[in-house]
């Protein structure tokens, strides 16, 4: 294990999270709040010396990162920043316990939303923007981030993108990784200015545009009110719905557009299949909650808005789907699970990994009828490696057992069993809000703090994708041993 | 597709349910209850029409079984079983709806024991012995019984053998198919003897004796009472808890103790773990309940007799386990999801699948950190070849996609997600009780017919494990081209 350049790498992290941290402190300065102000100073005392350690530590470092540096530079830059960045909150007694500012600020660069805050309205809003800042940085990554602005290493960045990003494989748009990363950071920042600016254009104030956005670009969800977006109008609830669903595409597919390949872009099977359920669900909710919402154009928003928040995983709400009747709240609870596209900010087990694995089951039964024939798993008419196909499923089996092992834990406090599973499936697909004690109209403060733990590790578990950090664990990957 | 053969097979299959339904009858002549047996006459003469027509169609067969017909004949057959054996049901007016008495009759035969009844002591004793007796007949199963007393076609019987016993892989006691299956009931009904033998020393009724060892012996569940086991002395529940624990380990165990090699059946690793999960999850029960049963022997005995219960999928309950607190109800869901050993008569994903899952897990991350090693999944110390893992993992797509696809469809009967989630787990693993709705003290004669067909649907899924029905939806069982 190359260390020395771990830490290099996690003493510049730091860095940069310490300078997405200037806008919020700009926003103390507008609202004169010396106190929040003193807060940011505090956490930036503390992230200067601990960045300045990890940069002693990895001085003059050299050499490759390969796979394993990929996965253990994400999974501890990761908690180290979770670990710092919730300082403010902290040091400000906004949040006066640590574990409920770690959980809040995981939840935030995890883009999962969900909150021990009753009413965030009661925040200064120096703090709620960082908080939002946090889901926009985490949204596409802050290592990814990293590779856009600095100087390649040489060789083996690859791997720090593959274990950040989401979904099974990791598109390259360009040979050079540098490129790739600057074209998705510009898509990315390109989408999020027209959606604050189509905000602004509904009426909406500047400061919940933005946060409004970060939210939305990074699928993050959390809201700069009790009621979340309730009481926006039915304008900018549609603007908030069109962007989920947009920020929940696979990123390469607007490269496609970008480079005029429409054809290909259109033909991407994932994306097809994304908005079939989208759709779908949306249209089978609407039929369910006919006795509820009387309006047809009121229903349809609020379906479509709902299917749309929770198959991102963005986790924002128009209205209490937790009273929603039960068919209605178990497509929810399928839409958690599947999640939206790999290469997206959004979380679950993504749309392909969810093709991919109906296609080997598909392959499976072949197999088993006839031994002897060969069958193949194609993807947008390319045939899948046993290592993706091995991988996939891999992830399936994790992805069970760390559910149910963390939906043991959690039912220790004794909330109803629709409680526990959907809080644990909320924060495990980064969404935020569940059904019973953890709805929309809840939030995750009522849990014990050994679940809070739990569901903090559930949530960095989701949006790394298991492996970074299963691989942490790994008596492998601390051997000197090649 | 050898069509004659699958006919003959079939109509074989429906004479040995005949001759099984022989005794049921004898109990309606003891009890001179001629209403019972005249049903039973109707359905003797409806299954003897049945025989008949798959006889004459299938005349003549011959030709070689391969895994094709295999999965089909052991598919149909099921399914044909079932729509026969629920005759006498319907027939004698008790269960006057067809859909609830096909419910109930492949509740037994796949060992579920789920009922529509909500007092089973009401039914009339020959309804009810066959009622318990498919629960027999459906543990080791039937097809295997014939490839026990008939003789062997030419090749291909493992097939069968393979689609109707549970576990990814099957054991082959002796070189000749024919010798194993004869082995393995006469193991099955060694034991099932010695539970009525026990029985009926502490004090049981015949009849309760021979019905609650079928129950135990199939791991079914069928209750002749309303509160299942709730009213039978400690000394019974203790003998079913052991009996229920002895049938979910696999039989090749006591083959191995047969032939005197203790030291490779106690170095098993599938039994090993069974037994620790098992143990461990009753103490961790008992623990705690410690509140809701102050006296400390009870405890253990109705902690250790739910755990065996679930686990091995039988479904029999002292107590309503519903009102337990939510710990020990997700300890319960976890057992449900496991279920006991492959080769055994339990159900359930099985012992050594979880095993096996997990193994490759860390092969995964392990060959994540280093893509150039050479990582084996071993069981037992053999090596296991990537068909029986892709299966494993196949296996558990197909697994979560049924259960999810269900649970949609049962929602729509707007019970609670609880509920609704429990019904489908203990239905799709064999087990037969759940919370909620579906608790020991309830019945499934609150949900609709579509939901009781799914249910019904998915308890032959989990009984046959996916593979058998699967393969006779696939279009390739049914073109001709080889």
């Amino acid at each position: 294990m190359n260390f020395r350049a771990i830490n290099h790498t996690i003493g510049l992290i730091i860095l940069l999270e310490m300078a997405f941290m200037l806008p919020s402190l700009a926003w103390c300065w507008v609202d004169r709040d010396p106190a929040s102000a003193r807060a940011f100073g505090a956490a930036f005392v503390v992230m200067g010396l601990c960045a300045l350690l990890f940069l002693l530590v990895g001085r003059r470092a050299r050499g490759n990162f390969f796979a394993q540096e990929g996965f253990v530079t994400v999974a501890v830059s990761w908690i180290v920043l979770s670990l710092l960045g919730c300082l403010p909150f902290y040091f400000s007694g906004e949040i006066p316990h640590y574990v409920d500012a770690l959980f809040e600020v995981v939840s935030g660069f995890t883009t999962t939303g969900a909150s021990i805050l009753a009413d965030p309205a009661e925040m200064s809003r120096g703090l709620l923007f960082w908080r939002s800042t946090t889901h926009w940085l985490g949204g596409m990554g802050i290592l990814v981030f990293m590779l856009a602005i600095l100087p390649a290493r040489q060789g083996g960045t690859l791997h720090l993108m593959q274990a950040e990003s989401p979904g099974p494989t990791v598109s390259k748009f360009t040979p050079r990784l540098r490129e790739t990363s600057t074209i998705l950071y510009a898509i990315y920042l390109a989408l999020t200015v027209v959606c604050i600016l189509l905000l602004l254009a509904g009426g909406m104030p500047l400061f919940d545009s933005l946060c409004t956005a970060f939210g939305t670009a990074g699928t993050g969800g959390f809201g700069i009110k009790a009621d979340s977006m309730a009481s926006y109008s039915p304008y900018l609830q549609w603007v908030v719905t069109v962007f989920m669903a947009l920020f929940g595409v696979n990123f390469s597919v607007y490269y496609l557009l970008l480079m005029r390949k429409v054809g290909l872009a259109v033909r991407d099977e994932e994306v097809r299949l994304y908005f079939l359920i989208l759709l779908a669900s949306g249209a089978l909710i609407a039929w369910d909650i006919r006795d509820l919402i009387p309006d047809v154009s009121d229903r349809i928003r609020h379906a479509y808005f709902q299917v749309s928040s929770i198959m991102t995983t963005t986790g924002f709400s128009t209205v209490d789907f937790d009273a929603w009747p039960a068919f209605s709240k178990s497509i929810l609870l399928c839409l958690m699970a599947v999640g939206a596209c790999a290469g997206s900010t959004g979380g679950g087990l993504k749309v392909i990994r969810l093709s991919i694995m109906v296609k080997s089951l598909r392959r499976a039964v072949r197999r088993t009828l006839r031994p002897n024939s060969v069958q193949l798993v194609r993807v947008n008419g390319k045939v899948l490696g046993d290592d993706v196909l091995h991988n996939v499923s891999a992830y399936l089996v994790a992805y069970v057992l760390i559910a149910f092992g963390s939906f043991m834990i959690v039912s220790l406090d004794e909330f109803s069993l629709e409680s526990n599973l959907s809080a644990v499936f909320a924060c495990f697909n980064n969404i935020g809000p569940g059904f019973g004690a953890v709805g929309p109209l809840a939030n995750y403060d009522c849990f014990s703090d050994l679940s809070k733990l739990v569901l903090t590790l559930d949530m960095l578990l989701g949006r790394l994708e298991i492996f970074p950090l299963l691989a942490l664990a790994s008596r492998h990957s601390w051997s000197r041993r090649l």
